[in-house]
């Protein structure tokens, strides 16, 4: 089945058509033409949000949680179309559509468990003392939503991260309106999903201003959106100079937000020496898939492999090179992204004490992996070698010794993940390194690969800046909805007037 | 007890005088010299915060209660030259340092049966789950110390909100090193409480980087605090101009981090008809007394009184202004002050439509209360009255009707805190009101004054902009904690590197 997009904006449940267009281009098959986005539309949606925030803050756990699956249900209704006009804009194999529109779907209805439950409400109740001098009177607290919020999705997870992903599940679960910027790589895609939205906010007979999606094109929609007077935090997925813009433009508003940010990083692994005797090979060949998982277009991808000299770096080299050489060439996300990957990878081969050990090939959009090597003396000497370059490029930093290698944990920038591998043998030197990696990044992990993110409670998305523009916030998992929330403290209020959920 | 300030600084436990020094301004007695802060003293005390973190970011919450407490009973045993030093510098009565430090060793010792629950660190626990495909890994999360943290104390809470105030407090509790600003205001009292600290330190064998306090003097001592690369959040409580311009240096950062700021507000009371006409003498006399306790200089001051046209209106100002004449001269907390109160009380005085019901006296240092009486429509018509004016100022705002009274609702800016004065009767208006009011405040209470801020586990001493610069926090109450943790997960790591408080 063909999806042949309409190409008009949804706000608060009526397609809008606005004056002019603008052509997607996508992997494969035909451009569509596209309503481009205004501060206009923004500004309605906008209002859309702020008034339905009046009963949409107000709903109970129970209708909230009956909306995020009927999102789930509609966009599962439509599955095939998302996966065919997913595959198209996206160049992603469909596998790889249907296990994102899975997690997506997935993320949604633990959301709807997650608010159930309760717990995230953090009540907290101080009992009166009448007899205290000065008599202290009853107090409650309860998290409440913050009113409308900004979502801006990701080119690379066309669903999870995109205009029904995480962000946007957690805002509707915490009770906040969304208006979303749809992200150009993939507006068909979106606006399919956006639909499923309203539909189910149709079912429900909830307010259609809880959910608008503005289609882009203009660089002024996005910066129309986060000034917007009623939004009031922001959730993006993105380039670091992207991002960093539109958090000045919210940090310099009359009224400051949060924005929350998830800017990338590149996500070090550090192979300690008997990990690595017993095991380099296996470890070289794991890290080629994970650099390689989607042409190495993910947030957390393990872009540097910290080893010790010897042997065993050799080995470990050309064990990776071996495994990136039987990689075929893959489809980038867009032609930037891909022009991107080019420029970055020359701009390090170009970069004193760098060696080219595998050789990439990327024409207009197609890509194969990129394998480097240098000594920690020359990457400590040029901080812009730990700069992310998006795509299937990893680089082999070789160490003097254990001291180097707790240099080069020092020397990190914030990082979304840092990972170790090691064995029963390297646990002093592990010991050494934990505390560092601990300040640097929002999730640690021993022997695995950093790619596979899980939706669960415990998981942290986000790290120290530029990982993250939030160090204390996390864009997956369930703490996520923690970000849309603020507290309200309730003295001596007679029962009619407390919140429904801080008496249930 | 005469004390006699040392005036030096104290840098990780050494007393540091620095080549200039400036004069204090005290309320009664002689001024005293005091060493000028500098930018390189503030980077030596943020490389000994730094270094420090390395041992008390990892010490236990055991240890770093029995800190708390040892602070708090070193400032016990300095109780009467803080009293002596306090009122001299900040012309607040004996009876006032008194219950403060009361208050500040209570906030110290909470915070220390905080941590020992250890509900604070948000456990969580997502268990393996081999036979997935793919398979889940374990994955465990624990909020974490973020590392040095600036505070900068007010001038209105020598020491609950100053050297061993809140901010101190929870950034201690959470394993934070912490170098605070002192406050020009009240240098003397600064410097006892900061040696008390040095000594618990000590007593303890901790680091003494752990804490540093830095005289004030010149204005690019605070700059220099926020910009420091090693500080990573910032508490602050004091005005929205000055308050603003250290938030906007802490986003344009390289790294921009949490710049948690509480910068005030005007506490609005909406006094409803039925509980106006059971008991509104009684509500303006309690008006008068919340409105002139320590001169007016309290955050939480309620500065507007919202009520209905009517005969009932004018025998609440007549009530009010006899209650206020009643009150002798105060003295302000600095000159600055006293002049800013002169300022802001004629500024509103030359206002449209600003009837003067009482006329203040302020000399240099000692004010007598100010009523003033405005129509709604004025004051809708006039954001500019909507602005705080520190001191003992009280404004009676009239509104023709219960949709005016919701109108003047909406138009606020964000509160420290909304009060509701009502009787059975009122509820329905009260009903219309509270989702107004709950998105404009972090507390709103009934039938009471906002200038008692319990310090409990319920308390929200936060609120919208300018209230403060982020909604999502609070600086009073066991939750301030969360300011200064961030989340990190740990995915399939061994026990012999987990932080012992995820195992304990």
């Amino acid at each position: 089945m063909s999806y042949h997009p309409h190409g008009k904006h949804l706000i608060a449940g009526a397609r809008i058509a606005t004056e002019t267009t603008w052509q997607s281009s996508p992997a494969t098959g035909p451009a569509h033409d596209f309503s481009t986005g205004t501060p206009a539309l923004v500004a309605q949606a906008c209002a859309a949000a702020e008034r339905a925030f009046w009963t949409f803050g107000y709903s109970s756990r129970a209708e909230r949680a009956a909306l995020l699956h009927a999102i789930a249900d509609a966009i599962e209704a439509r599955g095939v179309e998302i996966t065919d006009i997913g595959t198209r804009e996206s160049g992603l194999p469909a596998a790889r559509l249907e296990g994102e529109r899975g997690r997506t779907t997935g993320q949604l209805r633990l959301f709807a468990e997650h608010i159930l439950k309760g717990a995230y409400l953090d009540r907290r109740f101080d009992a009166v003392q009448p007899d205290r001098q000065p008599p202290r009177p009853e107090l409650r607290m309860i998290q409440r939503p913050i009113g409308p919020v900004a979502v801006f999705g990701a080119s690379n997870f066309p669903l999870a991260f995109s205009v029904a992903g995480g962000d946007t599940a957690a805002a509707l679960a915490a009770g906040c309106p969304v208006v979303v910027k749809g992200h150009s790589a993939h507006p068909g895609t979106g606006e399919i999903v956006a639909d499923a939205i309203a539909e189910a906010l149709a079912g429900q007979g909830m307010d259609p201003g809880v959910f608008s999606l503005v289609q882009g094109g203009r660089r002024d929609v996005g910066e129309a959106l986060v000034q917007d007077p009623r939004i009031r935090a922001v959730g993006f997925t993105g380039s670091l100079g992207g991002g960093r813009a539109l958090f000045d433009l919210c940090a310099r508003r009359p009224d400051p937000i949060p924005f929350f940010g998830e800017l990338g990083s590149v996500n070090p692994m550090f192979c300690l020496p008997a990990a690595m005797a017993a095991r380099g090979a296996g470890i070289a060949r794991g890290w080629a898939g994970s650099l390689t998982m989607g042409a190495g277009q993910f947030c957390t991808n393990p872009g540097i492999a910290v080893v010790l000299e010897g042997p065993g770096a050799e080995a470990f080299t050309q064990e990776a090179c071996a495994a990136l050489e039987a990689v075929p060439p893959q489809a980038m996300l867009t032609d930037g992204i891909a022009d991107a990957y080019r420029k970055g990878r020359d701009r390090l081969r170009a970069s004193p004490g760098v060696r080219e050990v595998l050789t990439s090939v990327c024409d207009q959009r197609n890509a194969t992996p990129t394998l480097y090597e240098v000594s920690a003396d020359d990457w400590l000497a040029n901080p812009a070698l730990g700069e992310e370059v998006f795509g299937p490029l990893g680089m082999v930093l070789r160490c003097r010794d254990a001291d180097q290698m707790l240099a080069v944990a020092r020397a990190l920038e914030g990082q979304l993940t840092c990972t170790l591998h090691l064995d029963a043998g390297d646990t002093a030197l592990a010991r050494r390194l934990m505390p560092v990696l601990e300040r640097k990044a929002g999730r640690l992990l021993a022997n695995g690969f950093p790619t596979g993110v899980e939706v669960c409670d415990a998981m942290v998305h986000g790290g120290p800046y530029p990982a993250s523009t939030n160090f204390g916030a996390t864009s997956v998992g369930t703490l996520s909805i923690r970000r849309f929330l603020r507290p309200v403290c309730y003295q001596n209020l007679p029962e009619a007037l407390l919140p429904a959920d801080l008496l249930g």
